[in-house]
């Protein structure tokens, strides 16, 4: 898995020397990701630039190279990631402060007392006089943090933390991070169970298939409030996303087209199991793991080799993280194809389109970031018990149809995508409109 | 248990209106706890007034009796404190704005899989790298939530939410409530085990006893890192600051002192545990459950009846909650008597003093909220793997020196009260301090 790395380089105010400095990196086979102007003086600037090597070493290699130019000076390694991890990315907080005795006996003994026996004489109370209508646990057992497999749930918390912060930044619900050290899945369920009613809902993360179904399911059969599973069914929603806008913008319709997956992971099954739920024609599934095939084949899908699934496909979704996986043989004229494996993808969008293809992008395009904050807030405003399949075909379709220009699907960070989406979630918990046919 | 309620009434400004309004209150037999100017017109100024009747129904039969005045006018019963839990009293936030692409790849991926990694490698860096050392679970199985009994844990939201609304405000710790669906001691041992990797520190909060102990001694000898229940040690803490401040004003040192107990619930045999740790002379208790006093017999403390611990003892603490249980007859002279039970204690301070004892007082000075906040701060801030007595006892005896003028123990709002408090616990707990004698 690459990693971001950032370096600080101080080039002097001379014709071509930034240039010589980007044409070292780029002769040391690294891709700018990130350039930034730190600071001007009078004879020079400072640039803050990300790369992403293989391996830290990489790095070291490349700093090496730039000491031996003569229009710029390395400064150093920058630990801008770590800085803005110091201490941690979140903070609980009171919602009032609490400055006066009046307030304490009101917050705190006596008064708390009152508001204590209310809630036990109708529990529904607890909705409006607590936290717990606008709060979600991020859990995980760190058996499959990002792509770096099973680091344990401590190494994982600095993305259960992110997850955190966007939900407070992007839809302003109160997440708490939960790390469970436990890979039984029984055991797991029981402890998630158990510390349910601390929370109005529940996003498992980063738990690995094939435990993760297992998990997902037990919970959202045994608990009253929404329970999902992001790394399945988030990377769903924006993928359903992405193929509305890809067909459309390719002339196509998406329920009239056969969708190949790629890679029958948590990720992989999440989205072939809203496909099929939204109705497309047929989908196919290819995966080296006969358990993987069986369970997609119990989802109503077909699995196939990889040949059969690029012959037969009218649109082929990739998540298998194998870099060029996909030949350009493989490629059938016309078709769709979403390569979405990070940092490389299983086919080049230029190689598919020079090889047949109608329409064909990779997974820079999709960032779940633009599906739980939405779906999450959508829930709780319904006090909806579950998240339904129309709850998380509403987020896509509310997805694609804010794309704009270009891009498959909205800026993430843009607030009132998050809204729109909650919205429209909510409305379909509460039933307010039609589904798609079949829902 | 007597809950808060509060009346608005609105008087005529003429000589005596408000003192009629009173006279009513103090004839229904009930105290005026706060009363605060809320409006003031031209004709008629509008009064919030608390009162904390048995039951609410005795605030009905008020209302009906101010009514029938001529210069005020009942306007209702206010919910103020309702009012103020409304949504919750805590809520989660991101500690950067998350505004820009560059933020959301440097705090999400792919920048967090750099501090993953450097995490993985070296565990120790969780405690920089991610909030862990700066938080604390509040963890209820809602057994005993404040005098209220086994109302389960969601009806305790509001107590949680509140330790973790001061936790934020009085010392800036990130306090999240857990609630917990189960009383068997060993299962909740396990569940609590397994998510402690969350928290920097794990507080038990009203969970029942007997099985708070062997709860809490499971997860202190388990885990590596500071739990510990509230009910036992924290109001310890502050029975012990009242009691050097006590003794020292009547002229007694406490180490020469026999303490008698009377109650050995939570608080009280948390109370005669830090006594015994301190160094009293002798610790006398009386319990009418015989567990309960084979339990003190346990710790080294001398299990005997009401009657022969007050004829035996220098010093009285009483945690009861039964009012009036000390007959000024049992008093024997000279003696200090703190009767803390709420809101009635077991004998009133003055006739405890008419009765011949040195020093009486009653359970109004003793706030936990002294104690929580700056030993789990300092706890935090030493990186200790346990809360020991000497910690607790550093706690009290800077408390006791803080005290000023009349009152045993500091305003529990003073936040710098809170700051040394958590400086002297952090001593503690580096050994930068010599011990009392014993620890």
């Amino acid at each position: 898995m690459k990693v971001p790395e950032i370096i600080l380089i101080q080039s002097l105010h001379k014709p071509g020397s930034l240039a010589r400095v980007l044409t070292v990196i780029g002769e040391a086979g690294l891709t700018v990701e990130g350039l930034r102007q730190v600071r001007r003086d009078y004879q020079s600037t400072t640039w803050e630039i990300t790369i992403e090597p293989d391996d830290p070493r990489e790095t070291d290699d490349l700093l090496a190279a730039l000491e031996k130019l003569d229009n710029a000076k390395v400064l150093g390694r920058s630990d801008r990631v770590f800085d803005r991890h110091r201490g941690g990315k979140i903070e609980m907080k009171s919602r009032m402060e609490i400055s006066s005795i009046e307030r304490l006996r009101d917050l705190y003994t006596p008064g708390v007392a009152r508001v204590c026996l209310a809630i036990h004489e109708n529990p529904s109370l607890a909705r409006t006089f607590t936290g717990l209508a606008n709060s979600v646990a991020v859990i995980t057992n760190g058996t499959a943090i990002l792509g770096l497999g099973d680091i344990g749930p401590v190494a994982g918390m600095p993305v259960m933390e992110g997850k955190a912060a966007l939900f407070a930044e992007l839809v302003g619900i109160s997440a708490v991070p939960i790390l469970i050290n436990e890979k039984d899945p029984a055991k797991l369920i029981e402890i998630i169970a158990a510390i349910a009613p601390s929370f109005g809902a529940i996003q498992l993360e980063d738990i690995r298939a094939p435990e993760c179904f297992e998990i997902e399911q037990a919970l959202i059969e045994r608990l009253d409030r929404p329970v999902m599973h992001d790394d399945q069914h988030c990377t769903a929603i924006v993928v359903l996303a992405a193929l509305l806008g890809a067909t459309k913008r390719s002339g196509m319709k998406l329920t009239d087209c056969v969708v190949g997956q790629i890679g029958l992971g948590a990720a992989g099954l999440g989205i072939c199991d809203l496909l099929i739920k939204y109705g497309v024609k047929g989908t196919l599934g290819a995966d080296l793991n006969p358990e993987a095939q069986q369970r997609l084949a119990r989802m109503g899908g077909t699995p196939m080799d990889l040949a059969g699934v690029m012959a037969n496909a009218d649109v082929i979704v990739a998540t298998t993280g194998v870099k060029g996986l996909i030949k350009p043989s493989m490629v059938r004229p016309g078709q769709v194809i979403l390569a979405l494996s990070n940092p490389e993808p299983e086919i080049e969008p230029e190689k598919a389109l020079a090889a047949g293809a109608r329409f064909a992008t990779d997974g820079k395009v999709v960032n779940n970031v633009l599906g739980f904050p939405g779906v999450f807030r959508g829930a709780l405003d319904a006090n909806a018990s579950r998240i339904t399949d129309a709850m998380l075909i509403a987020a896509a379709e509310t997805l694609a149809s804010l794309a704009q220009g270009d891009s498959l699907v909205p800026d993430p960070l843009d607030r009132n995508v998050h809204a729109q989406v909650a919205a429209a979630v909510k409305e379909s918990a509460l039933g307010l409109v039609l589904g798609h046919a079949g829902i």
